[in-house]
Formats: C-alpha cells, structure tokens, sequence
C-alpha cells in the first residue's frame, strides 16, 4: 500500500475541469456491464483491506478519516451507490448521515451545525448523502441568496471543507451525473413499481421543472468549491453499474494513497504471550 | 410478511432461561458449518428485504426500530457480527456504535447520556457494540457499587429499555457466549498474527482474570433484566459460523414479527403519472 502505488487514474479522468462529461458515456474504465460488475468485485476486495487498516489506523490513535459527499438530482443514484459500494465493506467502519430538508430546529442553528454532528470519527468512512451543499443550492435556485450571501457562502463551504483536511478527514465530493430523460425513466418506475412507490415525492417534480437552475447551480458550485484541497468529481451516471464501479474506484485510489497503516502494537507480543499463559481462569 | 409467519423458533430456543447453553453446542438450527453457511446466504435475502420495508416504513412517517445490543467477553464476536451480519443489508439502514471506556466528557453526564445519542431513528436497524450494560458490568466486577446501587441500575436500565419499547424501539439483547479455552485461542491468534494485533489490548487479560466475577455479573443482569419487552439472547459463539447464522436469524424473525410495510403513498400515483408527462425540462 505503498503511496507511489495508489495511482489516480480514475481521480484524474473524473476531476471536474468546465463542463461535465456526458450522463451516458464512459470517460474512463470499463465499457460494459458485465466487465464492471467483475471489476467492481475486485474493488472490493481491495476497498475491505483499505478500510479495516484505515479503521485499525484509527483504533492505534491515527486521527484520519475519508468523508465521501455525494451530490446529485432526484434519482440519480445517491442510495443506490451507499448500498452497492459501501454495502461492500465492513459496516463498523461507515458512518451514514442522510440531510433532508431542516427541521424547524436546525434551522435555527448555523446550517453546518448539524453537518458536524454527522462527521466521521478518525478510521471511518463518512457518507453524507446530500450535505452542507444543499445549503446553496436549494435557497440559490429559490432565489433566496443576493450574489454577496452567495459568496460568502462558498468562502464559509470552502473554509470548512479546509479545517476538516487539516484535522484528518480527506474530503472527496461526487456528483451524480444523470440526463433528464433518465430522471424520467427513473421515476416513472417509481410510480409504476408498487415497492417502489415510497421513494417518490411530488416534490420531486418542482426540482424537475428547476432543472436547468439546478444545473446552473451546480456549475457555479464545481468553478466555486473545487479546490485543491478537496476536488469534485462528476460520475457519470445514467448506467448504474458504472456508477458503482466508477465510486468505488475513486474511494480505492483515495483509500491507497492515504495508504493507511496497521498500527505499532503499544506492548511487546513476545511479553504478552508469556503472560497470557500466566492468566488462567479460575474455576 | 404476515405476523402469523414470523415464528419464534430460534428466538425460544435461545432466549435465557436460567442456565447458558454450552459455548460450543447447537441449541437450534444447522450442526454443520456448510449448512450454517448455506443458511445464512438465505437469511441474508430476507433480513435485506425486511430491512428495506422497516427503512420505506420510516420513510413514510412510520416510528418503529430495531436495536440490536451484543454483549460478550473480549473476542466473543461482536465485531465479527457486525461485518457478517449487518454487513448483509444495506448500510443506509444500519446505525451502529460502540461503547469503550466512557471518556472524561461523558462521565460528567449520566451514563445513559452517551447512550441515548446514538440511538437508531425510524426505520433503522441499530447495533451497540458494547452497550449501556457495560455500566453494570464494569463498576460491579471492580466492586464500585452498592447492592442498592446495584438494584437502582438494574431498575433504571429496565425503564430505559421499557422508555425505548414505547417508542417503537424493539430491543433485541445478545450475549455471545465463548468459553475461556476458545478466548485464549483467540488472544493467541490476535498476538501471533501481524494484521490481527491492533486488535489486541494488554487490558483484555485483566478482564480474563476476572473470568468468573465477569459471568457472575452477567449472570445477574440476565436474571434482573430480561423482561419481556427486552429479553436476553445467549448465541453460543465459540463457532463464528454457528454464531453469524444465529444473529442473523433472531434478526430475521425479529422483523418478521414486526411486519414492516411499505407506506401508502401520499399521493395519487395515477395523476402524478400524468403530472410527470407535463413537467418537461426546459432547454
């Protein structure tokens, strides 16, 4: 796990750089289906070792830590990829934290202030599905914010995505890439699919009617908070299986090049052997 | 997904009842460790499936939980649990935390403080690694309490868990049981083996020490707190197999009790349907 071994092929091609790749094509990596899924088993072997040296880092008093944001429109696959790439590791080492409209009382607080009561402790994996990113992108295609507030905001998104690098957590923001006419496929087999049926919200339907707002949004959003420090990437995300397999290679390019460490025991095993043999049960 | 389907076979077999099955016998359930394995990739569909009608249940406004408690010795399995276990069903559904030493911050506030933040909401399926039963444990072993302090807790812990169930909260208590030849096998192996040694800690053979101090204890807290609205599990856990195969059941029949359901849309699914039609996105 050496650093010099990580490679950034995946992070390089997905980086965003001006404008998007397009929903459906394949900017890098495997081209078809089944070549993913087999590629997506091998990420995963690799993404378990990584996360439980990275967990075990953790548990020997490394304060690291990864937070993966992921960002898209209605549909395009946030729930989907936390069950399909971090289903793959050990479920100890994830913290999940969803962020909704705010309650009434988050809304009183700062608006990173429930954002930080979900970071991931040192050794875990963070997922933020939806994060302190819909804090500009919702009131901006409302309307809400003035083009100071705006900007003030981004500094605040960016000062803070900073402390979180300084104090251990590599941040890697993803946006889920999909064409508005697979939104609509997507969710009309959310209204035709009884079991389905509970992951639609007409609300879903006003975000729909904002879309190139949204999409505006968004731009503003990579040019603004894209730094070096913690870089977007775009996934393109119209087929599902490249989607999983594209998350999971940049978690693993990221996972290897923080290239985490099992920890120096803090005792002699030598010492420790001997004595377990002296600790015996008593009847 | 009929209550009446739900069968309480492993839950009645192991469920704690005076005397603790041997750590390494077959109580219920497959004898074989093939079988075992066979059986848990079955129990895996259906905890998947239950899980994602507990999770749409609480998305759609529904309060109920579940909140798995593993109790054991050092090397009893807890965290062989959680990744063979809920490893199974999507990470979105699963909240999970682990309760070591409490800090110099969390022994300022009750003991239960620490507890209650990390609580499953609705919809979740939550795992305390360790739990508010260490705070029985520990101070009773180290001789720090009274008999009426003793009977306090045990009476605070039962409303705690009585507060949970009236919440919707099923509690589902799990004491991975090992005999002391198997743990030092394990100890051994933790020491031996480079990639295993992080998780050894020179204080686990205190414990070991206080071997029968530690089931006299746990012996109490099954007679004191297994109510009928939170009972205690023994799952003989000196074979991981046998062990991952019985958690996972008395998840599976848990649930199926429960008969989570997927919410009734809010909705007209018909005219949303056509509502879709009219929400084009503009070029």
């Amino acid at each position: 796990m050496a650093k010099k071994d990580a490679g950034s092929r995946v992070r390089d091609a997905l980086r965003i750089d001006g404008e998007l790749p397009d929903p459906g094509s394949i900017p890098v990596g495997p081209g078809k289906k089944a070549k993913a899924l087999a590629k997506l088993g091998d990420a995963a072997d690799r993404l378990s070792a990584l996360q439980e040296a990275l967990f075990a880092e953790g548990v020997g008093g490394g304060r690291r830590s990864v937070l993966l944001v992921l960002q898209g429109m209605d549909t395009s696959g946030k729930g989907g990829t936390v069950s399909h790439v971090l289903g793959l590791v050990n479920p100890m080492g994830v913290r999940y934290a969803a962020f909704k409209k705010p309650t009434a009382a988050e809304q009183r607080h700062h608006y990173l202030w429930r954002i930080r009561k979900q970071l991931p402790a040192p050794g875990q994996i963070g997922v933020f599905d939806r994060s302190h990113y819909e804090d500009i992108l919702v009131p901006r295609v409302n309307g809400l914010l003035t083009a100071a507030e705006r900007r003030r905001r981004y500094a605040e998104l960016n000062a803070f995505e900073k402390e979180l690098t300084e104090a251990g957590t590599t941040v890697v923001k993803v946006f889920l890439h999909i064409s508005p006419e697979e939104q609509l496929k997507r969710l009309k087999a959310r209204l035709v699919t009884p079991e389905k049926r509970w992951k639609y919200n007409p609300g879903d339907l006003e975000a729909r009617g904002h879309w190139p707002a949204y999409q505006q949004a968004y731009a503003d959003i990579f040019e603004k908070t894209s730094t070096a420090h913690a870089p977007w990437y775009a996934v393109p995300a119209d087929h599902k299986w490249y989607r999983n397999w594209a998350v999971a290679e940049l978690l693993v390019e990221t996972l290897a090049e923080l290239a985490p460490r099992f920890p120096e025991p803090g005792f002699d095993a030598g010492a420790e052997l001997a004595r377990l043999k002296g600790v015996g049960v008593p009847a």
